[in-house]
């Protein structure tokens, strides 16, 4: 279990770091939309390692392949198989891992539920798997757009203690994309890289804050009690590798105001109900307000670091540990797409809900 | 949509503030476990409101009747119904706000939604519905406990800026239900209850965080990919009325850590592996570590407040709002079941997809 | 595990046979359909034992409330919870069968599959459950006359060996109706009475099958492989108390046929494309093709006889078990309804995901 | 949606009969399976085209690749990815079909449903699409019999009317693979492969009835009400293409009988609860009582013919279709490995579901 996520707009995936191949199945992605392929492979370009010098150097080929569910360009309403070959997967650096269990990562807890695990990359639970996912994304996310004119656009907020104030209503992906921080405040992006380059170099790593927004969203997403629309979102960011905190709207920051202050307000701009300010971040009682959508996720330090460290193996020894091959000192670069496709295959999924019943 | 949660401890859930009545259906609940009916009770009337001064003095009847799925005392691993019948609710009062949009509510959203929607008490989005979750939630407690040893305890860790530095290790709930605020540490709990006693005397209201500990759960809980762990229980907390964010384990504080600082070190204990610290949480990659189970919810201020507010109506007139009957200043200390509700469900759920596959 | 059913019309229930209630909780009604309680109570009285000489004297109060999801007469699109107080629910007479396995039932395999049960009148595995699932199916029925011009009637096609040559395309409910065996050709019904009067005489029980057809059925409804229409109906069908078989369209009979023969030719009827035959019973590939959707479930003979039987009690000791009380010698005219809401649900919840995704 | 099929032993299909390729994601095999993957293999060989004179002499290559969820020869317990690869697949041939309706396919259902398809081969109707499910339940099969020793073998029973009375208790696969029908009755079987080599000789075809059997399922598989596992065998069943009915123990002939003759006695036979007959077919009140599953499945005859059929084209003129190519004159020997698979995948569910909640 656990492969799977989304009710109507449903997404299946499968594979490991270091196996034959891995891939999404999209189940529920409405037919006759034009797919393009060139942006869904654009998507899972900014997802790749090695896009610069940032973050790892490894090469890893995420040439997405498109084998069922379209046909003469276009989506037919039947799943759709995506399928990424592994080539040259090589296992042999990793016979230093196969018996001891580092930490911060899941080896430990996956001997525990399973009892046998493939140990390679970290096996299923390697980031890599989300190559998978970024591409299932990329199909809802141009979904959204031609049906609904939906926009989720995700930056780098905050890189260990450095903060960027980034406006989520004017922010483009085009600001995100000039820097390869995925910051778009550029003299605040510059600091991050230095600051990434120096832990780097110290064979340590940092942690940081991704923003988000979904613009165009409609009022009536979302479902009640159980499956609201910010639960569901907080357990799409919580499912992405590393992520340890999720924010919307107003956060842990809201609980330091009075409710006089933070309650939004009510206004009818001529076309619709809005309200004057967006503390609630677009969701009230798990439903979209038609303000924007926006989210925080919080991801912790990479825990693949460059300095000895004290574990055991299987078998309890003590041991220490030293990492060895190329990783990323920061994540945060690299998790923007992560959290955007959290938020698109969520956004997707409730906007097929809410047309079924309505 | 959206009434339903889990997938083997599946617990579904309906009814409004003021229908004639609510409850929820439990099933996946293993045979066998006999039933402390008192137990139950004593859970909903920590959720009940008119417990104590801090919160509001409205009286409601949450006397649970166990329907079905109990025979002799013990449950038979049928669906178990639970009944709350409604008692004179008076719905006169909501006369007020049938064709207006209350700031901070569900109003607006369940209109854009639905088209219909029940306006007395907030209808399906009140949070009389959360009675149904704890009553559920109750029955998981007993059975986690009675199986498998898992103590969940939630407390009152902030309001507004008022915080307690709470042992998750250490804390009980004896210590917990000391105070009517829910803060097991009595010196700032007493700050607390001053504090929303003062923001009550200005009509106005208070947010804040709650804390909360699964111990004793075992190595091993949790699914890979989308349905992790920190996952589920982000939505659990993030489904509850007012919840705005999450953390498990180091959460947004330890994205200011390094890499080096924040890996929590693997030792064997003599009888099992063990971390050295749990800036985790308690969960890698989604699954369980066996050490305790630690989160944190931030609940806004309650949006129902006592002074005038700017709104419209149905038809988009602007109106002012001016809040009638009797409500919370701070939702904090009844929230503390709900946050445990959420983690006791979301755990019952994760002990039977272990057993099932493993 | 097995209350639910229906992935967007999606229906729980709850209850035994002797507890203090059962009911139905039905989540993906559509908002704003006007609720005809009359309508739904009359469904359930057909259901209901005791409404002719044929059926068992035995009477139950099935009186369906109505405790949320409705307001102001119209659903409002969150959860609508069905309930049926027990009054009076005598178990003393169950006593004689609480150590034994009745044969035919599922005593043996409730205490294999759970260790302990309700053994008082059948307890979760009793027929009167069904009484929530019509009700539920009540609510399809209307909603789905209302916005898409269903239509779904069933009637007794055959008990024992005496067979009516029923038209699905013509048959009414009023004729259905009008005679307490529910089959709709008169002569035919007068033998069928006589002939479950002469079995029950003989304190013995007969079985048969019940027809059912869904007109107005459009084409598109259903999806591929897994979840293809006639599976749902058939799974909804062989779910019934004491059905053991189910065929669509020319179903068995049909595997007689060349295919030159059973294939139905296309043609255009100035409107819509339809079928010259209709031996597909209505569905092609999975998807219904507009036709008349027909299906027969077979029903075994009830499996409560009034002759002594050869058995074991829970220890495995020989016993023989002579039945007391009084039961149906013929389950076919109560299981009219029962078909009719196996279709309902079905029909209701792919009506749904074929709005969803389209 | 339909492309997935249980609960916790869960498949996930994807892929048409021309597209580039086609395959399954298998979740919740508990890890530690030693995966067999040349009885994998005959699994799928069993279900090709181009086996023996009696079926289509169509080569089609069906070599199953498992790309993830394996590591070392062993089950890992997450998500095993099952791919195909379509060489040469030549959608030339199917021009004559683009335009217009074939009778009894799902050609205008499709259309219906979606409004755009992939006509060649029949798309995602194509019953190629059942190579997938055919490896994902080989899986299910190494499972089940290495963990439960329970064992699933189907055969053909009846081609048009010529039958064979087929021991359940007795029936090897030995048997059922000694002759290219399938039926294990050799003097019936050759009268069965005279009767399809004429049929094929007249351009047409002929259905039939597929039995099928699980031995030693044990007592307690299956849960109440609406996933009875008689339910979810007969939607397993009608989910495949060209099945029209389903029948379990006695079936539509039980209905000729009285209870008193139909009601199996219990007994202890020294070690467990046994049924001195099965006309209960395996299971009661849904769920398994440790007496053989018995199934039957009615197959209409194939829709692809050789005789000219009048029909429609997407415009609704009328037109008159020859089928062109080659096509099997009865699937019957193609059915079994099926059913098969229908039972296979259905039990694993539900043995993984008694796991869990007992």
């Amino acid at each position: 279990m656990g492969s799977s996520t989304g009710r109507l707009f449903r997404v299946t995936t499968f594979g490991e770091s270091h196996g034959d191949a891995l891939g999404a199945v999209v189940e529920g992605c409405p037919p006759g939309l034009i797919l393009d392929l060139g942006a869904l492979q654009a998507d899972l370009d900014r997802r790749r390692p090695g896009q610069s010098k940032l973050v790892t150097p490894r090469k890893e080929r995420d040439r997405v392949r498109v084998v069922s569910g379209v046909f003469e360009g276009r989506t037919t309403g039947t799943a759709i198989g995506l399928l990424f070959v592994n080539e040259n997967a090589h296992s042999k650096s990793y016979d230093n891992v196969r018996d001891l269990y580092r930490p911060g990562h899941a080896d430990y807890t996956y001997d525990a539920r399973y009892g046998h695990r493939d140990y390679r990359g970290g096996g299923r639970a390697s980031a890599r798997e989300t190559a998978a996912r970024v591409a299932a994304a990329g199909i809802a996310r141009q979904w959204l757009s031609a049906t609904h004119g939906v926009e989720v656009i995700g930056w780098v907020e905050r890189v260990e203690d450095i903060e960027a104030a980034v406006d989520p209503e004017a922010v483009t992906r085009a600001q995100v994309e000039a820097h390869p921080t995925r910051c778009p405040i550029p003299a605040v992006a510059d600091a991050m890289a230095e600051r990434i380059t120096a832990v780097r170099a110290d064979g340590d790593t940092v942690g940081g804050v991704v923003g988000a927004v979904a613009r165009g969203v409609p009022a009536g997403w979302g479902d009640p009690v159980f499956d609201k629309l910010d639960g569901e979102l907080a357990k799409a960011c919580l499912s992405l590798p590393a992520c340890k905190g999720f924010e919307i709207g107003s956060g842990f920051a809201g609980t330091y105001m009075r409710g006089s202050a933070h309650n939004d307000p009510f206004f009818h701009d001529g076309e619709r109900v809005r309200t004057r300010s967006n503390r609630h971040g677009g969701t009230l009682g798990g439903i979209s307000s038609g303000e924007s959508v926006i989210i925080r996720a919080a991801f912790k330090p990479v825990s693949t670091i460059f300095k000895p460290q004290e574990t055991v193996d299987r078998d309890g020894n003590p041991v220490t540990f030293q990492n060895k091959g190329r990783h990323d000192p920061c994540v945060l670069p690299r998790a923007v797409p992560l959290v955007e496709a959290a938020m698109l295959l969520t956004l997707a999924d409730h906007a097929l809900r809410a047309t079924a019943i309505r």
